[in-house]
């Protein structure tokens, strides 16, 4: 069984902030966001959670195993060391999406709000890590950046509207040309579907590795593995563990 | 006349890297990816430059002014920093994706390599911000964070899109409901169309402030004081230092 | 009792790599130090741990609770986020001093060592919080910063010898006017000699506050809290829970 | 002729924010403060200037070539990012101590204050670049990191306090055995006197390069390759560019 624990981070009154008392520099904010992404990033990572930029001012990570003193030390760590505060809210679901939804509910009802008593999850939590076959030879030998982005940019925004819509998976573009989708119970035909859909939809050919896991960090390990099996077997879609589809 | 100094910023190998000896932890390549793109809007920032993280193993900036010795400077202190080296591209266009192309390729054919000789680059900068109109009202106070984030991606999607066929202009999300474009010589006109299609394509309306100026950060800061008029009067288009369209 | 666990943070061949292939820029490696340590302290910091600069290649740490999972960790995420790689030593004795020395010798032979077996360690962390009387009145604004710097530093030097050789304590500057000590079991009279000794010694007037804990967070919270105590009732010792020694 | 242009950052009211409204976890305070620090070191470096940590709530930096706006620019940023704001004092003379005292007392009577019109500074700076000689085989391999880094601190004790009161020359201890003199116009008798001065004191011996130049940087980067000069001719002084003193 599945089951993911996601937290949404969400910054408190940010787009406010950033025009008070007249609008900042741009560059500083883009510093500011990302060295905070990348602090956050970094302690649930360290604590084998996953972590996503999404929008910045709005983050949303995979917390498995990641207990209530934790984000409570993430939140007043972040408090202490930066100019703006965050709230978090923190939810448990068998589909990604709903236990967002209820985090996101959480944090508009209660404020920052941990579920405390919830740290020990039933179920592993699936990741499936995305990235585009051949991607030097058919875009960036052939096309520059920008062009090349526009084809990814249009690959992830096909991919993770069906995810969500199928599945409830959440997809989230992590640079270059990988995307990761933290996923409910699927079966392999089920990702099969989905790169089908993605090459009607806007013509790009995805490959993707499938983990399992105790936490976003073994799943996306073990995932990350099946998807250098898909690029040495030139498969499209690899379980950790299962014989290569190939063999 | 509209003048756009493009440098292309590519972090060498990376890809085989991240997977070298065997793939490395996410989260740190996260946090590792965003601490260099945060590094880089600061020193081209300070500089009253632009960068955007775009796919984050290749950054595209806007330069004018900067020089040479400047990109040098930047090209060094990363290698004294990163596990990584960067390499980079610069060119000048008066249409944005022309001055990308061109540093691409000569990224391509001659590695990392700037175009010395341009420090003094005549003309201007001309860049658009967008937001999306009442994006509380609409969205994040009746969808969750995830769908909220598909519709702006969606809107991000198609904006990128348009003004890339339709003026070269190259458009990046830069966090929250925000899009930056750096834009040719466009008429106020040419806003209006493009976020006429953003309605028409995904049904996501847009309003757009535009500024011009030396540097990136002039021409930025002018589009960010337009926008804010935007808000005020509820124009989907404002010009600055133009009387507000609705007078 | 008290019981320490140090930890020694060395960055490997240091020294040469920031000659080679010719002398680095000293602020490129000011700045990969300073964040190197900053990352370091965060980590720590997160699992109730206190991280010292000390002299930035050899890093000292107290990490009672830390077990060598997160040592592990911590030095995975550095080599791959950094251009450096760091080893680890870890000991636990009941003087601060000794903990270092074993730590030190394990890193000497073994290279990168954690004593995987002793993550539980029985027994209290000791800090002491030493700050200076009246710094502003005295110094800040009586003298320029330089030379208010070669005061602090002469009490600094003087106070960290004698605690070392009296006591076998650590003691660290952490800025300001700030030196925190890792000491063993010692009673409240021996804080009264050291700040004596100081006072003889360079003529500098200390005040400390004395916290005892299950971690160096722990500890040194009540130390900063007991230091407090000695700023509003104007005494040179403070133990933390204890009755204020001017009633 | 020395000219020295010293720039004092101060943070504004940090010793009351670090306890308001308690006092504030070590360890954050321990990494705001050296990522605060990595910033200016990397903003000043950049434009060939040196900062030095100090101690931390004041930094002090030598920016000859740095002018208002750019000081301004780096003080804005801060703002923006940090939860804490920055003063600026600059100034200018021969002797390193005055211009230090000059800033500080700018800073003090006016708040942050730039010395707008002394952007072209005539004359150059002079670095000593010291170091421990054969720190391997007298300290580390034979003393634990501590004792170590005892003996260091006292040897830059005696150092700082000699070059600031026989030259008015301002020291930094800047990592492992390294301190880095800002000095006046000095001949090279003066260093012996100081080496010597630093073994009769402390018994410690140091070796010193030695680098004159328009910037922190040119100077302190000459001084570096005259100290790779001492340690392979085995010299106690060397000047860059000078023929090598055991010749």
């Amino acid at each position: 069984m599945t089951t993911t624990q996601v937290t949404l981070v969400q910054i408190d009154n940010y787009g406010p902030w950033t025009v008070t008392p007249k609008p900042r520099r741009e560059m500083d904010l883009q510093s500011l966001q990302s060295r905070l992404f990348a602090d956050i990033a970094e302690f649930l990572g360290h604590r084998d959670g996953y972590a996503f930029f999404t929008r910045f001012d709005n983050m949303i990570a995979v917390t498995n195993g990641v207990d209530g003193d934790a984000h409570a030390t993430l939140q007043e760590s972040i408090g202490n060391r930066y100019p703006v505060t965050v709230s978090l809210g923190t939810a448990v679901s068998d589909r990604p999406i709903d236990a967002l939804e209820a985090a996101n509910a959480r944090l508009q009802t209660e404020g920052s709000a941990q579920d405390e008593g919830r740290t020990e999850v039933a179920g592993d939590v699936q990741i499936a890590h995305f990235d585009v076959v051949n991607v030097t030879g058919k875009y960036t030998d052939r096309l520059n950046e920008f062009d090349t982005f526009i084809d990814i940019e249009r690959a992830y925004a096909s991919l993770m509207r069906y995810l969500r819509r199928e599945h409830g998976a959440l997809s989230f573009f992590v640079g270059g040309d990988n995307v990761i989708a933290v996923c409910p119970d699927m079966p392999e035909s089920a990702f099969v579907d989905a790169v089908d859909h993605v090459v009607a939809d806007v013509d790009v050919e995805l490959q993707v590795g499938i983990g399992h896991g105790a936490s976003a960090h073994e799943a996306g390990f073990a995932a990350k593995h099946a998807l250098e099996d898909c690029r040495h077997a030139g498969t499209a879609v690899e379980l950790f563990g299962a014989p290569a589809a190939s063999d």
